[in-house]
């Protein structure tokens, strides 16, 4: 998928949301624990209800190894149900990964072959041959971390490098050459909407993938007026604040109207925006 | 586990040798391919021939989750194999995670409590909540990226700061204050031997993770030379250079004998510099 297609797809559907799959038997309606995958059946159940307000799906890598090898085989049928059923959806692995060039190459093959994902999200402090292996797959993206949407991210990521640069700008000038606009995007936290503007001036027509909306107190409105471009360029993910919203067997129900109402901003931004 | 535990570890066995679980089922013997678990079963005939020699075994992620669910399978049965046999060993998940505190609490369960491991490499790049997680955990370690030993590590470790540090100086400056000796250690590439020097300056009596001798270009002369400290202070790894030395029947015996020739020389070490 490129980003003509990407661009498409939320023109398409009016929306740029991604749905965090972060799937934790500890928060999942009680009675479906009794099913044979209660993961795969909470995500499958997600993806039913949410699929038409959403253009992505991001399963966060933690929460399935947190059930060790039955955790990979529930997000192997979750991405193998979406693949299937919503063939234009775009799949992150949330999986903050980043390693030597051998071990790279195991992790790209992993991600983009064996399970199919579009994507993956990798941390830059290693440098350029750990991204590389991933970028040799046609058709794949890299979502590297800039600036993420944590309390401490600040810490190194603001860091005032000798240049007067701060180590996000660095990370993102940097890594940008790698790659190009249709196999890489950034990580770019809703919580520091005000510096997407400064990201923006790096890097006007990569795609921005924003963590941080809702639950973390990003602003969706901010995010659109510092980081939308002329073809979108964002793609915003909200996991708790829809997964979550409901705790009962109307859990579904509840995720598409939380999916819905995001996705009737968004379509009001796009279309303020001219995107639509 | 301790500092203290691991330096007497260290006397005892005369060695701070920690192999590499790279396991990679193109890469051994073809024979063991037939069995139910192959990689199982390299893992154990490694073990059982190098765990004279060696304090600990590092188990590189990647290559398990490129096997997808029956990769989570033969870790774990790994690790659950040398725990049992070999409680002295010092067990760590080459993961290099890092992610937002609910995620971080997710991951230091899986590996600490799921899986049993004593120690988690990760990535500094998002600060101080994405590591506090791990730290939670009683006699656990966090082994943090400083200094790699990959290529294009000084892209952006090395990059000077704008108060005259490099980046990962500071980056270790900054996280040594997460933890302490007990529960800290950082990466540093062996490849980079003479900056070993510098890295002692800001944590003489931390532990340091020595990956790059061997395969990779490094020197464990110049490493002792440069990192050594009172109590050791030092886990060198070797992957490669011991587990694929050999691709026959062998390959145990060859393997044994690879880290019976690293555990010599580190003898010779330990003794000059006073450790035993």
């Amino acid at each position: 998928m490129n980003s003509q297609d990407l661009f498409k797809n939320i023109q398409k559907k009016r929306s740029f949301l991604c749905v965090g799959l972060d799937t934790d038997l500890n928060k999942i309606p009680e009675y479906l624990l009794s099913r044979e995958d209660p993961i795969f059946e909470f995500n499958k159940r997600i993806v039913e209800a949410t699929a038409p307000f959403a253009i992505a799906y991001k399963p966060n890598l933690a929460f399935y190894e947190f059930q060790g090898a039955q955790g990979w085989i529930s997000l192997q049928k979750t991405v193998k149900f979406i693949r299937m059923n919503y063939p234009d959806i775009f799949l992150i692995a949330d999986a903050k990964r980043g390693d030597i060039g051998n071990t790279s190459k195991m992790y790209a093959k992993a991600f983009f072959q064996h399970f199919g994902f579009d994507a993956i999200t990798l941390s830059p402090y290693m440098g350029q041959d750990t991204v590389t292996p991933f970028l040799a797959f046609d058709g794949k993206w890299v979502v590297m971390l800039g600036l993420t949407s944590n309390e401490s991210a600040a810490e190194l990521q603001m860091l005032p490098l000798a240049d007067g640069k701060r180590l996000f700008e660095r990370v993102i000038e940097t890594s940008m050459q790698w790659g190009h606009e249709n196999n890489m995007m950034y990580v770019v936290g809703a919580t520091k909407a005000q510096m997407l503007a400064d990201v923006r001036k790096i890097v006007p027509h990569h795609f921005l993938l924003i963590p941080g909306v809702g639950e973390q107190g990003g602003s969706l409105e901010e995010v659109v007026e510092f980081g939308v471009n002329s073809q979108c360029g964002l793609i915003v993910n909200s996991s708790r604040g829809i997964i979550y919203a409901d705790h009962t067997q109307r859990f579904a129900e509840v995720a598409a109207a939380k999916a819905e109402d995001l996705q009737m901003q968004m379509a009001g931004h796009l279309k303020s925006k001219g995107c639509i």
